[in-house]
């Protein structure tokens, strides 16, 4: 494997509710030369979730936290840590009160963030005529580990866990049960570039030889018999 | 900011107790064309603990993996969730069974990984006359999601943590407490270089400002009175 190289897509304007996220990406991809095939685009949820309405004016975060969790798994003071409808484990269901449309407001996960994934990667493999793994990335806590990183919680084009079992190591010997979470890892990487308060809401990655694949963000959630930590 | 790249670090031999990591990984990046200030360099665990004899022979790899832990959190089966005498919780509390030197042998985690950083950006330093951020990485899996990501569990010459409370978002709101866990980003984002089963054992990243700052990778532990899931 060579280089990879991680472009940060810039000039995007504030996305608002029914705007063409598709179309705003690819004209912010045009002055970095657009997209090749085997390339990945990380979106940040905040534009997603804009460009669908997935805001909306509350006096009360935590409500909307607890309407938009399918359940709670730990409370502290104002920190809830919430499973949402799509089985995320998260602090307040994904939903954020920071880069909102104004004060008062909020921004909730898109209902369906790997079908949003999917519809910007076919908006992009339209005008470039090279269909990119797209990710949908927020920010995570995590257990046991302080600060965030971003995560996937939609994709489209890959799958998101490289399953090396079976594959062997340098000294022939198989590897145990070793299956890794790309599509994390393509995401936390991508917020390295994106940062948090500028306005750069995507990155493109080139040089990630993307496995074939097409999975869903779900396959990163633990299942439900599995979790040690309910 | 511009473009990232990730760069890996190919022919390193095979690491053996006693080697001199600072100059193997120094003589890896002579062909890229070296160091220089600001870049950050990624080192897997698995070597600097072969470096440093971190290994041993056993027939009973359970029973090193309970030695090396100072608290067990879950068992299921052969799924030991340790704590280890560092703090971190993961899987066998570190120990591993693959790409070791021979059957039956164990990799254990560095006893002070920021050292062993810190050894490896001193020697590199000397060597080039800029000094990378370094951090030694190991692939740690999650409570919650499937598949592992690699984080930071060594760091020399910057802090693990972005602080970004206090700063605005793009419409001049204060972010609230968004501290993000850049040290890990970078391990993810190596990981995706590294790959498993190839010998890249380091990957250096050009052109990740990172913040000045030089912390442990204990600052990424959880602090027990806010670990809401012990």
């Amino acid at each position: 494997m060579g280089e990879l190289r991680m472009t940060p897509l810039e000039g995007v304007p504030e996305v608002r509710p029914g705007d063409d996220l598709g179309a705003l990406l690819g004209d912010a991809l045009e002055p970095v030369g657009g997209l090749e095939e085997g390339d990945v685009l990380v979106v940040a949820q905040k534009v997603v979730s804009k460009s669908e309405g997935r805001i909306e004016e509350t006096n009360d975060p935590l409500g909307v936290s607890l309407r938009e969790a399918r359940a709670v798994r730990r409370i502290r003071g104002d920190l809830v840590i919430a499973e949402t409808e799509h089985g995320f484990v998260c602090a307040s269901a994904g939903v954020d009160r920071s880069n909102t449309p104004g004060e008062g407001w909020v921004v909730l996960l898109p209902r369906d963030p790997d079908a949003s994934a999917r519809g910007i990667r076919a908006a992009l493999a339209r005008r470039f005529g090279a269909a990119p793994a797209v990710i949908v990335s927020d920010s995570f806590g995590r257990a046991w580990r302080q600060g965030t990183t971003d995560v996937a919680i939609g994709v489209a084009g890959l799958s998101p866990l490289l399953d090396l079992r079976g594959a062997k190591d340098t000294r022939g010997r198989e590897l145990e049960a070793t299956v890794i979470a790309i599509a994390d890892e393509l995401a936390g990487a991508a917020e390295l570039v994106m940062g948090k308060a500028r306005r750069v809401p995507a990155v493109r990655i080139r040089g990630y030889r993307v496995p074939p694949g097409d999975g869903s963000a779900r396959d990163l959630v633990m299942p439900r018999e599995r979790d040690l930590f309910p």
